[in-house]
């Protein structure tokens, strides 16, 4: 028996079936059919899905415990789920990839948009970092660690497997290497600057491409400038504003680890001179700077989510408004001030009116310049504009 | 007497002052003490505008016809109006924009975001296109013509006040040569590309600035690949994919005079042996390529706004509709789409649901890789995000 004959079956309550019919990758737990036999499938499992009628629409992964119970792997109900399947698909994301970049630096699978619901790959080169955020990839895991070396034979492999979101799928958390080792931080590229990143213990893989090209904007606009960069991480917007010609940048963060990254990526693009690495609380920091008077001619402030569930959006979004305060306090007049969210609760209308807020709290007027999303290697689903997580608006200020 | 002691006034109902107190540029005609002496206010005149309690809020220009009554100026009631506030203006967003590229061809002014509300002025090296979309504005356009002297000195003025809007506010369409002389189209350059527009008889200021960015972001896809831009007007996106290595390139637009001009500037970039130019009407050449069956690695459709007001809401989107699914018929498998928006009826989410479902009836599936707004010579007040009215969705098709 073939495993596609034995593919457990779920169907669709009545006129269930018209959204995934349309395109849409997600099945909600209420839309099927919840019997004992549904219910007893093991979470994970490759499915087929039918129509009420019993007419196949398709085949996912199912986690009968979840709300998105079902995620659309393909509208062919027997296709052969297996290695094979997973490099076409790794494959096709690939060739888009080298279209949009020149080096082997970015986000390889950005999840639904790429065909594989719920999965993250970064390349860092011939570093592969993987996070299976479903049940379904979960159980695919080998098989996808297979089509990786089929198509990227990679010299590591981190699973990257300890995101909150595992923990709804009833996943618990774990990193590790499973291919090759890992000596330290990897090297990667952005925007022509070399940079450091730990996909083994730093924030989510260790690296935000999302923010490539968000990055270049605001680095074009702080030639001879004093910049400050918040939340500088490994040193993303600050090194290559250094890059650019600032004249001077300050990177903020807690972490000692990251700003130790940021320091060393300084240095291997030559701008270490200008460049200092602080370490502290931006919104501490913030108020110290602006209670001494300082003022810069590009300010940053690229936060992690202040709001991470729906119950935390009032005071999540009061925090994006109190950032932008005292991130506009010590904007120069005349001066540039990116600030970002990636909170997926707070939506582009949700944010700018905290960011209007937040220029009014401080007594300052400005224009947005730009409102930039994740850049192209974080592709978006056509049914799934919501994912599209990532907002960072540059104004100029009066 | 002087002019801001004899200046009119306005004076808000209770407690409606608060909007404009945190920084939004408006006020609505039904917020204001719309009595007889404000009744007789000239069209056009600048107010001061006072809270119910008599407490200065601001100098706006004034129309008691509309509903955006009073646009504000400033938040000095009392400061002058003249040529030189108006060149004060220009000044600021001539650094901006000279911060922002490298040769003098963008939209200089942007409205309220660039504090002269319903103000536009493009600028292409020596010749400035200036159009007053208010009754304030045009009251005040010989001051701002003696600004633009004051600042620019351009060999030529174009005032190009044949736009809708100037309807609204009781004015009168004329398009004519106020400095200078226009003997044929201008010269303009963009992203390193020649191009050619009529300010004078073209459509808006004879060039869109606005899709720069967007250009960009489809050209770097478009080396060695089958290219047809719809809608062409100037060929802006064309001319662009051809300099960027395209293998081919096909322009369509119903207009004559802009296809030549799109050719002239394929010529001038060096690239008229590889570019096509069409007269055909966008969704007929759509149609007809569909049923002979042509694909194209790079398919552009920027039109005009189809929903010009919000009676046409219904019919408009579901035109962006039609016009993806057609477009998306003759996308090669692999291949890009930019589909574009320009009416500021349609909102992101409205329009990105057009766009899904416009996928869904082509049976074509495919990823967001990028939503694009207008370039940052538009920038957009932070209180009126509602008027970032471009939206540009790049995708790739499977």
């Amino acid at each position: 028996m073939s495993e596609t004959t034995s593919r457990p079956t779920i169907r669709l309550q009545p006129s269930r079936h018209k959204r995934v019919q349309h395109g849409h990758p997600w099945v909600y737990s209420n839309e099927i059919h919840m019997d004992n036999l549904a219910k007893a499938i093991p979470p994970g499992s490759v499915v087929r899905v039918l129509t009420h009628d019993g007419a196949p629409l398709g085949a996912a992964t199912f986690n009968p415990h979840t709300l998105f119970c079902a995620r659309m792997l393909t509208r062919d109900a027997d296709a052969a789920i297996d290695a094979g399947f997973l490099a076409e698909r790794l494959r096709s994301a690939l060739d888009l990839r080298e279209r949009l970049f020149d080096r082997p630096y970015y986000r390889l699978i950005h999840a639904e948009a790429d065909g594989l619901p719920a999965l993250i790959v970064d390349r860092f080169g011939d570093v592969v970092v993987v996070q299976a955020n479903s049940a379904g990839m979960e159980r695919l895991t080998p098989d996808l660690l297979e089509a990786i070396d089929r198509v990227l034979a990679p010299s590591a492999v981190v699973l990257r497997n300890d995101s909150p979101a595992r923990g709804q799928e009833g996943l618990g958390g774990e990193v590790k290497v499973v291919r090759g080792a890992l000596d330290g931080p990897v090297r990667l590229e952005e925007n022509g600057c070399v940079f450091f990143a730990d996909p083994g213990v730093g924030q989510k893989t260790g690296w935000f491409y999302d923010q490539r090209d968000n990055r270049a904007a605001i680095a074009a606009l702080a030639a001879g400038g004093r910049v400050i960069d918040f939340y500088s991480y490994n040193g993303g917007f600050a090194v290559q504003c250094a890059k650019a010609g600032a004249a001077s940048v300050v990177a903020v963060d807690r972490s000692e680890a990251a700003l130790a990254n940021g320091a060393r990526a300084a240095e291997a693009n030559g701008v270490a001179a200008v460049c200092g690495f602080r370490r502290a609380d931006a919104f501490e920091e913030m108020e110290r700077l602006a209670a001494a008077g300082e003022r810069f001619d590009v300010v940053i402030a690229d936060p992690p989510a202040f709001v991470k569930s729906k119950k935390d959006l009032q005071a999540g979004s009061r925090a994006y408004r109190k950032m932008t305060r005292l991130a506009a306090s010590i904007t120069a007049p005349g001066g540039f001030l990116l600030v970002a969210s990636c909170s997926h609760n707070v939506d582009v209308p949700l944010f700018a009116e905290q960011v209007a807020r937040g220029l009014d709290d401080a007594r300052r007027t400005g224009r947005i310049l730009r409102t930039g999303g994740a850049a192209a290697d974080h592709p978006v689903h056509p049914h799934l504009p919501e994912t599209a997580y990532l907002k960072a608006q540059i104004l100029r200020l009066d």
